[in-house]
Formats: C-alpha cells, sequence, structure tokens
C-alpha cells in the first residue's frame, strides 16, 4: 500500500490548535498507513501533542510529525489576495507551497475558507484549463443519508458552464470515492419547470438540453429549497453565494431547532422527566446533523485533494475530515478519475457557447 | 371606521377551496368593520359556506359575501403572462381588476405566486416609477420574534438599486404596520466584511456607503446564512432567488428535524413515554415556527396591499393573512406611508449609478 502524506494547516487564526492536534493524534492511530503532518509553530504543537498523549495515556504516534510554519498566520478575516502575496511564511501558505511540490499529497485547513479556495485555485491550479474549481460539502437529510451541496462559496459570480462544471465534478466525486454508480443531480431552483429561476438558470438548462445532459444524472427539472433537507437529488448544484448561504443557514437552523426543543421540553418538572427518558434517542438519532460527522469539505476540480474545515473545529471534525474525507479522497484516487471523467466534456466550446 | 372590502382569491388552481372559505368565514366574525369578499365559482363557495355554518354552528356572517370569477382558473404552473393575458375570467385575474378599479381595498390570493406576483406588478403598478416591487416575508427566530426577508421570490434578477429599494420598502412597512421606530437591515451575504459576496452585493455597499445609508439603519457590515434565524437583524434584503430558497429551505428543515426529534424519541417504549410527558409544551413552543401562524406574504411597492399565501394553504393561514396581514396593512395606511417615505430616495440618480 501506497503511503499518503496528509498536511494540517495547524497554524491559521480563528482555529482551535490544540483541537486540530489532538484531531490529528487519533486520526494518526487510525491511519497507519499514513503520515501526517501539522504545520505551525513547532514547539506550541509539540506541547499540545505531549499534553494530548498524557491525558490519554497513550505515546504520540510514530506516524505524526511536525513542519515549520511560524510565520505571521492567515487571519479569517485577510484579503486572499494579499494574504498569499504577503504571508509567505504563514502555516497556510508553506502548506500550499509543500502540496504543490508534491511533499504534501493533500491539505487539509480551519483557516479562512476565501484564503484557502484562492490558494487552491492560484497556488495548486485548476484539473484542467476550463475548469473553475468549486467546495463540495456533505448536507444530512432525513432518510439517514447525505446530499452534496456544491458549490458552497468558493465562486460567488458564476456563469453557466461553471454550474455545468460543477455538476460534472460533483459526480466524478460521488462515482469515486462515495461508490455512487450513477448519482442524481439537481440544479437548485426557485420553482419545479426549467423556465423558473434566475436567468442563470436560464442558460444552464439551455447548455443541458442541448448537449443531452452531459451523460450526466441530471433530473427533468429543478429542485427547490424545500426539497434540500429531503434528500432529493444526491447532488445539489447552484452559484457559490447561494450555496454558503444554504449551508451556514441549515446548520444554524438545525441547532435553533434543537435548542428550542430542549427549551420547551424542560421548562415544566413535568417536561423535564420527559426530556430525561428522550435524552439517549435523541443523542443517538441527531447525530447525523452535526457538522463534525463528516468533519471537511474537499474543493474539487484542482490537481490535489484540499479539504477546508470550519474555523470552530473540534477535534472530531478534523478527525473526521482526516480518516473519512481526505483518505478516501487519496485512496480512491479521486482527482486521477476526474481528470479523465471530464475530458468528456468540450470546456471550450460550453465557455463560448450562450 | 372606514369599511374596508377584502378579496380573497378561491377559484385559483392547487389551492384547498374548502379551507379557503373557512378561513374567511371564520375572519369575518373577528372583523366586524370589514367585508369579505371570496371569488370563484358562486354555486360551490356557497354550498362550503352552509357546510361550515352547519358544522360550526354559527350562522354564515352577513360581512361576507361571493363574487363571480368562474373561468378557467390560473394553476401553480401557469406562464405569468399568458395567464395574465388569457384566464380573464378567472378568480385571480378577476380579483386583480376589481382590486385597481377599486371595488376590492385589497386581495389575499393561494394562487401561483408567479403569477400573483407577475400580475400584482402589471396591473396594480408600481408605487413610483422607479420601484421594483417585491415580497417581504416573516421568518420566525429564536428569540421568539419574527425577522423579515425581502424579496422572496418576486424578482429573481436583482440589481443593486433593487435591494436598496427592498430595505427601504421593508423599513417603512415595519414602521407603519408593525410598529418598529428604527428596524435595523441586513443585507445578505457570504461573509461579514462587506467586500465579501458577489458582485451585486459589492455594488449595493457602493451606494449605500455612498449615500450615508439612505437614513436607513443598515448594519455595517453584512449578514450571514448563520444569523437569518438568530434574528440578528429586523429585515434580511436578499434577491428574490436566494430568498424563495431560504424560506422553501427554512420551512422543509424546521419540519424535517422536528419530524426526526418526534421519530427518534418513539422509537423506544422508554422515549414513547417521555414523549407523552413533553408532548404539550412542544406543542405550545414550537407554534412559532408554523407558517400558517403568520399565514400570508405581503408584495410592497405597488399601489395596493397584495397578499400571497402558500398554495397549500389551511383555513388557518387565511384567517390569519386576512386578520394579521391584510387587516393591519389597510388600518395601518401601510401604502400612503411607503409613498411618502420612498419620496426620500431618488431613485432616478440611483438607478444611473454603479
Amino acid at each position: 500500500m501506497e503511503r499518503f502524506t496528509i498536511g494540517i494547516d495547524a497554524g491559521s487564526g480563528g482555529t482551535n490548535l490544540k483541537e486540530i492536534a489532538k484531531g490529528a493524534f487519533l486520526a494518526a492511530y487510525d491511519l497507519p498507513d499514513a503520515t501526517l503532518v501539522l504545520i505551525g509553530v513547532r514547539s506550541l504543537l509539540f506541547r499540545y501533542l505531549a499534553e494530548i498523549s498524557k491525558n490519554l495515556n497513550k505515546p504520540i504516534p510514530n506516524n505524526i510529525t511536525i513542519w515549520i510554519g511560524e510565520g505571521i498566520p492567515v487571519e479569517m478575516e485577510d484579503d486572499p489576495v494579499l494574504a498569499l502575496a504577503s504571508k509567505k511564511d504563514s502555516s497556510m501558505v508553506k502548506a500550499f507551497f509543500w502540496l504543490k511540490e508534491g511533499a504534501l499529497d493533500a491539505l487539509i485547513t480551519p483557516g479562512s475558507t476565501s484564503v484557502a479556495g484562492y490558494g487552491g485555485y492560484r497556488r495548486i491550479g485548476p484539473i484542467n484549463r476550463g475548469i473553475r474549481p468549486g467546495i463540495i460539502t456533505p448536507f444530512p437529510t432525513v432518510n439517514g443519508r447525505y446530499s452534496y451541496v456544491m458549490d458552497s462559496g468558493a465562486l460567488a459570480d458564476c456563469r453557466s458552464q461553471e454550474l455545468v462544471g460543477f455538476s460534472a465534478m460533483a459526480t466524478s466525486y460521488l462515482r469515486s470515492s462515495l461508490d455512487y454508480t450513477n448519482p442524481s443531480v439537481g440544479i437548485l431552483s426557485i420553482g419545479e419547470e426549467k423556465k423558473k429561476g434566475n436567468k442563470l438558470i436560464e442558460e444552464v438548462w439551455l447548455q443541458i438540453d442541448s448537449n443531452s445532459g452531459f451523460g450526466l444524472n441530471f433530473i427533468d427539472g429543478n429542485i427547490e429549497g424545500r426539497d434540500i433537507p429531503l434528500g432529493t437529488t444526491d447532488i445539489i448544484v447552484c452559484d457559490g453565494y447561494t450555496g454558503n448561504i444554504v449551508l451556514k443557514l441549515s446548520e444554524s437552523l438545525a441547532k435553533s431547532v434543537l435548542e428550542m426543543v430542549i427549551n420547551s421540553m424542560t421548562r415544566t418538572t413535568k417536561g423535564k422527566i420527559g426530556a430525561a427518558l428522550v435524552k439517549t434517542n435523541l443523542k443517538e438519532d441527531l447525530r447525523v446533523l452535526d457538522y463534525e460527522e463528516y468533519g471537511g469539505a474537499i474543493m474539487l476540480g484542482i490537481k490535489k485533494p484540499l479539504i477546508i474545515c470550519h474555523g470552530n473545529s473540534g477535534w472530531k471534525a478534523i478527525y473526521n475530515a482526516t480518516v473519512k474525507t481526505t483518505f478516501s479522497a487519496l485512496s480512491n484516487r479521486v482527482i486521477e478519475a476526474m481528470k479523465s471523467d471530464l475530458l468528456q466534456i468540450d470546456w471550450k466550446e460550453l465557455a463560448g457557447k450562450k
């Protein structure tokens, strides 16, 4: 078996370094065939690893190491262009260098999504000249499975060919990494009929319909906001502005509703007794709504796997992003599969078409 | 006190006429100073009113009447332009005629939102030449109050001046009809910083900042998807494509999460006992998530109050849309207030600006 080297940005602003170290520590135990590289302030990260080792009463695993990225860190509110140009010694920008040069096979970062997305595009480069990369994020649905939303924030202003690209890349990813044979693709709009939407959606359908659906499994008509939690399609395609709002809204709303449920149950004595009786069930069953269960979202369309996590990621999110998303992308050779899948579409022709 | 005449479209396709009749019946009892007009097939609606009267053991109120709109009805999937031009005898198109001519003071319709929105704009006309109307919809938040989302689907493709218009109209509406003194306005985007968003959001901030915020209470920076359920601002402004997705997604997700909670609680015997103990609390407290509690969304920016309800509205939605949204808009003279508030902004100059 091939040994993969996975970088974990453990130095960006607005992230919890102790939790990142703990997630990596535990992931290293479960991925004996990979090397995990924490990138950040060496002395600090080493101290955290030693503490975790003591707390868990387990030695620091041999397959975890620390590389130095001790410059001024990339912050959440940084401008992507400026940060990339000026913060060359930061953990994130150094990580991009190592990823590009091949020292790392994949990179996980909980740092600024906009800097990471821009860095992935400019430093690692698109898989193919016509392609604009996007981020695909799992969305927990009532049927107990995930749907996948793309783009979830990499490209706020999209043209129709970019939505076609997201459809093709998401399909390829679900096939190669997640074992779907023929995932269904839904275009997100404001009415089921193809003509109901904004101008972008109208143009997308012109392209899909005049190219026999590009061999992808588009459903016949749009999906609407209400379909997202129902898992109507495996893939949900939209521009990055919409996708980002959909994901942040959903996470917050699910949390809010659960809080309302808990507050409501426990506001009377009778309710408190009831709450104690349903607690175990709820804890087990509603875990699916917790984003830390999948941990990270992968950027598709660039030459290496780049996995983006929330800034406030806890150890579980980092663990799952490493063990599930990243390792599965590497061992399933997602990039190679995508390169070949994307050859099916003539991007130049598409870009020229209205 | 002035007597208002409120029309209720009780003939459009995809709606539940019995429920509409029942909602109107009950609203008529609570609005003795208004006349409620059901518009549709007279014999059918009269039969429903008689049935309801029998079931509730109350006479049909004197202030409810039926006007004839018996032509081929407007259907949910109709093209707005075609429907308006060709279905002149339908309940909805006749209702627009009566609203324009002054036989009705306001109109409530649970028929096709796109036909209703287009009809409101073309038949009733914008309040002022520079204005594109939008729909404002209450969004239940965790703090127990509503936030208001505009536009929720009338205008899928917006320019920056339209988002400014939504901000001004929503502010005027909350002041005149809902007793807010200085409602806060949030621009919905994908990052707090003003520059984080798509091109539309960037242009909106250029206009806001170079016009001292138009005297409106804009918060300094964007709100994000996660802020919506938290009630961060009183008003949430976005294009109609995004707003429609936000609202449909939220309603569906809240429902899905509650279903998951109920299924989870009741899947064990112990849990079933607990569920019985928390049931009353949940029923009382989570009512706020039920859209039927507010019932309808009002279209702002046209010369008369037009209230749009879900196609599947039950009697409670129609009742609340009539008693709360419509009657309050009429008695608070929302249109007159908006006309004068909108004079503060130079729409021509705004449309010419970049």
